[in-house]
């Protein structure tokens, strides 16, 4: 499927993670869904990188667009400031920080970096970055649909899918990643179902995902993370998709924690488990798991439930955000340029290869 | 080890899930554990049902040791009346009809209705009920003490120990199954540190596993439920240790959803995975774990954390408070007469002889 190919535009109605209007960045507020659909407006650089950090935006595809427009909203920032390069670079170092696991985030970020470090003007700088923000945008957005049509194939009508945590649209510029398929099964007139794990801690596929399908018109039964070896025993899903916050060049993939855990007990029981992300998910600087890093997050997110506090005062936690699946467990890894195989140390190379 | 061997009498200080004084029965009521530890009064057989319904007290074994209580309180109602029995019977029929799963419940009740069976006045038949259900709970703590002093010699000091729900002292008469080994192995004086499975949807790891183990003084460490295959891919687990609500003829075991993951994930890392459980939990009727009734409880334990809504309303839930781990899975079965080892179909069997 070359660039330029047609592709079918499914997903113009479906909520919008993000959106820049008039200097301003939107970013649906992902802590409160799905109770209240709100936006939050951005104007600076620092505050888009706090909501990163406090994850108001989630999903490595959709911070990478935000990491876009928070260089834009730098950009604008300094625009009168005679130093305006080297503070927009204070800025990138930010927003680089905030988050450790999700690659797009340095991806976007680079790409922007190449915008500024090429520039002339303060002014000219602001058009580039914010014509290169919204190609990034339109790319993860025509990415999704590409990796939806590949995954769509490999989903037999009346098929029941599994999927952990949010790698929907909100994940993503707007039809998302491991459910891209889904629904472009969907729209192909295919009848599917998916169970969505709620994914603990912070309760992604219970707040998001659910809600998102059921916005969308898809069937969707919620269990807690703890089911989904069970239901495989019961013979209720034919097929995982999952998404990734990066990806290594042996096809390790670092995704949400508990993924692991879902890609042994579909092995276990032979069910196909794909990971689905876009190839600037994949990292060839990162040969193998072992390398990912994986951030630890607060205890909190383990002990508290809104303000309902579900653990004793004081306990010990452990909290990893993400854990890696090794690339044996992984059937195959869908991206915007085709379905990766084993071994994923060529088949990645190659699509990588293509993105240039 | 005989019956009547002198066991080490560890746990005496421990908190009492339930005590009977005075013709009323005290349980600790474990739904608002860890914020609250208060005793609930019961004089009738029907609140008592009601509590384990609603799962004021849980844990197979202390469900038994409840329900035996349940017919006393029913004998000491109707003391007066002349149908005394008849009436007796329907309350052991509604205790019977609280869980489906936890095959102690049957089994202490058939122990009590054999009691009334045989009585020859109400007065008597009060009493006898009371002697019957005081040794019910003695032999439970006898048998947690047992189980322990067997488990115990599986535990090297400075082991890690993964457990998920609660098989502790709160679910039974004191001491707890899969805890047993751990309070037993730290009586002896051997370092041990426990890993707890949150514990989806009721958080009984969280809410009480993490709490007992803290008032105990053992080192514990919470963790969500689908970290468990990810901290054994890290090296941190040893050996498991999980609770059982009943055991097939063939070794299969239904016991908290969720266990079966984890035995998926014990496996595929070359961890032992211990059911801990008396050998009133096995059921030689039950010849495979396709026959083990799996209750299911209501969506509202899955999309309510507390008070606090966490999925969208109207969405479709899967709820299951079991699952069945195969008994290909199980490493052992460590029982108060023993521990039994593949095959199960005869070395439960010659348990449950021993039993009579």
């Amino acid at each position: 499927m070359g660039k330029n190919d047609n592709i079918a535009k499914w997903g113009q109605n479906f909520v919008k993670p993000l959106y820049f209007r008039k200097g301003t960045l939107f970013l649906l507020d992902q802590t409160i869904l799905p109770h209240k659909v709100k936006y939050i407006r951005y104007t600076t650089a620092r505050q888009t990188a706090k909501a990163i950090k406090t994850m108001i935006v989630r999903g490595a595809p959709a911070i990478g667009c935000t990491a876009a427009y928070g260089v834009v909203l730098a950009a604008r920032q300094y625009q009168h400031r005679k130093n305006y390069k080297e503070l927009i670079y204070r800025e990138i170092d930010a927003l680089a920080a905030t988050r450790p696991t999700a690659v797009n985030l340095f991806w976007a970020l680079r790409r922007q970096r190449l915008i500024v470090e090429q520039g002339r003007t303060a002014s000219g700088v602001a058009k580039a970055l914010t014509l290169e923000a919204n190609r990034i945008l339109a790319e993860d957005i025509d990415m999704g649909r590409r990796m939806g049509e590949y995954g769509a194939k490999l989903i037999k009508t009346g098929a029941s899918v599994l999927t952990h945590c949010n790698a929907g649209g909100l994940a993503t510029g707007l039809v998302g990643t491991a459910l891209a398929p889904v629904y472009a099964a969907v729209a192909r007139g295919k009848k599917v179902k998916v169970y969505a794990d709620e994914t603990r801690p912070r309760l992604q596929g219970a707040r998001l995902t659910a809600w998102e399908l059921m916005q969308n018109g898809v069937p969707v039964t919620l269990i807690t993370d703890n089911m989904a070896a069970y239901i495989m025993q019961l013979g209720k899903i034919d097929i995982v998709f999952v998404g990734a916050d990066r990806i290594a060049a042996n096809g390790d993939t670092a995704n949400k924690i508990g993924t692991y855990s879902v890609a042994l007990a579909a092995r276990h029981h032979g069910i196909p488990f794909y990971v689905v992300a876009p190839t600037s998910t994949v990292d060839l600087q990162i040969r193998t798991g072992r390398q990912l890093p994986i951030e630890e997050r607060s205890a909190d997110e383990v002990t508290l439930v809104g303000k309902t506090r579900i653990a004793p005062r004081g306990v010990n936690v452990f909290n990893p955000a993400f854990d890696v699946t090794p690339a044996r467990l992984v059937t195959g890894i869908i991206t915007d340029r085709g379905v990766c195989r084993r071994p994923y140390r060529r088949s990645l190379a190659k699509v990588k290869k293509e993105e240039f």
